[in-house]
């Protein structure tokens, strides 16, 4: 590559480092790349992280040492983390989302891949500190918030299915207890699709009881697999706390009422947002 | 916001750019946000365009005028399309893909959120000419490609479902008969997921005959939408040409054949890659 000028080189780290998340980029890679010396490079990686962190993007850790390097950890301060979780709310209480049964239409909300990939920063920022191998969900509304969480970790997304696929391969089937209905359902994983061992980070759209989560940290008990983690779109908060099967969670937004006559909805921002 | 220098500047702008696909920013709004000239903001901007050109990252067009300002334009080069095609052929070609009933495991590729988004990038590039409203696909391996090409057109994205959901509202079925093999089955789409005279680009991960996706553009009918194009990631070369029920479709690999006995799988870079 030719050599760029340090106005041109920032342009291009910056692309560089926010197309590839948790990710160790040793400074010779730089150095190499744009015909610069290491000093160089270092000046210029101040300059973006001071930009990274002043203006929220995330944190560009820099690493010393022979296996050293920089690594750019996507974060969403929890400011601008509540301002998305409140637009969030706001979009939830339109009148109009109430379907026969009391449940809520999120279909167009769940197919903006902006928001999704906005959500997917939150929970990447939630989970940050956190050991994770794999980022799971069940088909089908949790996919595209798996996969946005799972870009910004670096991390591969396993996907559960309602039913055993001839395109899976072998797979391991659970029946699980839906909490909201106590209708008994069947989840399957296929065997090759997560190693023993691995730490998960369960992903998905709405939570009432937890029955379809709980399905799946069961189904991760198959695979001698640890839950690293829960997060959740939107929760159900009109579920009594008996009835909820899980406790340890993390959620945008809060479904707090339903009323089917008058139609209003209420939605308020997640335990996210509790003081701690 | 503090003034910023311009390599703070050139940092945040490159960020707020990437960030904002296919999205018209009035100069206007780098120059409150910097607090800098406009002159300053369209000399940054020169920078920019230069470099995302060099790259193979994307072009920036700049609009003139009172409604004017500069879009990001997401692109990647056919050269490094081919190399993302020949690295995904070579996965797919490893012997223990090959499941019972000639089928290939392909969900661990699907599971990469980088892939996905690499071959996001490239359906972006290839469709980008077209005008398109929204992308659709069907439950369920499709999805993360949906989303990702949605991400990159700054559009959303459109379901359809294998089942009636009751979170979906009243919805339109359809029968299709799966090419393959020739059985049939249902998909379905909610009424208020897609707007009447939309333009759709279909996305899926896998394509036959071409069944699925031919029950996706009959379905599109009943919404009184038009087809804007078809992207499949794989697509099936062990189809007779007259059992192909689409041939207006852009692919990235094609699967020319599985030998069940050696367990020899062939693929080539698809259709996107021939000369024209």
């Amino acid at each position: 590559m030719k050599k760029l000028k340090r106005s041109a080189r920032l342009v291009e780290m910056t692309q560089y480092l926010l197309s590839r998340p948790h990710t160790l980029i040793p400074l010779t890679t730089f150095a190499d790349r744009y015909g610069a010396a290491k000093s160089s490079i270092s000046e210029d990686l101040v300059i973006i992280k001071e930009v990274f962190e002043e203006e929220g993007i995330g944190d560009l850790l820099t690493l010393a040492g022979a296996a050293g390097g920089v690594k750019y950890i996507p974060k969403m301060p929890k400011e601008q983390a509540l301002v998305f979780a409140n637009d969030l709310c706001s979009q939830l209480q339109q009148k109009d989302r109430i379907l026969p049964g009391g449940y809520l239409y999120m279909s167009d909300l769940l197919g903006q891949p902006s928001l999704m990939n906005e959500a997917g920063k939150i929970f990447a920022t939630a989970f940050s500190g956190k050991d994770i191998d794999v980022v799971m969900t069940v088909e089908t509304k949790g996919i595209p918030l798996a996969y946005a969480t799972g870009a910004q970790l670096n991390l591969p997304v396993v996907l559960v299915r309602r039913d055993h696929q001839v395109t899976e391969g072998s797979a391991v089937s659970i029946n699980y207890v839906s909490g909201s209905h106590k209708s008994i359902h069947t989840m399957s994983l296929s065997r090759r699709a997560l190693k023993e061992k691995s730490r998960v980070l369960i992903v998905d759209d709405f939570m009432k009881a937890g029955g379809t989560i709980q399905g799946m940290v069961d189904l991760l008990a198959e695979f001698d697999a640890e839950v690293a983690g829960v997060g959740v779109l939107v929760e159900s908060g009109a579920v009594e706390s008996e009835e909820r099967l899980l406790h340890d969670y993390v959620s945008l937004a809060t479904l707090t009422a339903v009323d089917p006559k008058t139609k209003e909805i209420f939605v308020s921002p997640g335990n996210y947002f509790d003081p701690s």
